[in-house]
């Protein structure tokens, strides 16, 4: 979250990661302009999610970011970005999640699904303290065993 | 939006609509009970998701609410939902995009994705006044010609 600083939402996250387990992190205040140029000095590619930019669905622009077989920083901003989000020295690549207003969270989780086909949603973390057992009807959480 | 009023986000909805076209509507206040009875009484199917749910990648859970051929009434809720949202009087599929916490908006957006088979970010809207026309740099909106 760059150019802000929200204490409350950094714990929420770490609290979240704490219990579910994974390695998420969250970094605030950073200029956007700084992170990413230090993702591009470690080789990586930029990807601004903007309902202005190539289709998902109909051009071949996943293919091309996966071929790049870079890793991949993903930029998403509120209804007015900086122009220059678009611009060649910022994003290697603007990708719609469709050409029509939606909201910025649905567009990484659709862009998270397509890149992983799907396995992202099977994966499980480690190093948390339950987890859930799903089920066709009410809830199930199993505590995790000590490693 | 069920059990609560809020005329602000229904403004909001109506304007993107106007401008961008489609038929998507908003109804809010009307307890959510009768909602899914009235839903349930004309032959639909209530799919509720939930992190507890069957997973959606992991499960053969959508083409069974496929296989149902049914019009589809998606439940959404937030962190503490009513348990008699995964009784069977309620709900007909309890669906996890993945069983682990996440944004609820973005549940709803995978689960769109994945149920119409990505064809939805193609579509086109009637009846806007504006469309965007997809680029790989910059923003390039046109104006809608009068039918």
């Amino acid at each position: 979250m760059s150019n802000t600083e929200d204490r409350k939402l950094k714990d929420t996250i770490d609290g979240v990661t704490r219990n579910w387990g994974g390695k998420f992190f969250f970094e605030m205040g950073t200029p956007w302009k700084r992170a990413v140029n230090n993702w591009k000095n470690k080789g990586g590619v930029v990807v601004h999610l903007t309902a202005y930019g190539e289709n998902a669905e109909t051009s071949d622009v996943l293919d091309r970011i996966r071929g790049s077989g870079k890793d991949i920083l993903i930029m998403v901003g509120s209804q007015k970005v900086p122009g220059e989000f678009f611009s060649e020295a910022v994003s290697d690549f603007n990708v719609a999640i469709g050409n029509q207003p939606h909201s910025e969270c649905a567009s990484v989780a659709v862009f998270l699904d397509r890149f992983f086909k799907g396995e992202e949603l099977a994966r499980s973390f480690q190093g948390g303290k339950v987890r859930i057992v799903p089920r066709s009807r009410g809830k199930e959480v199993a505590v995790e065993k000590k490693p």
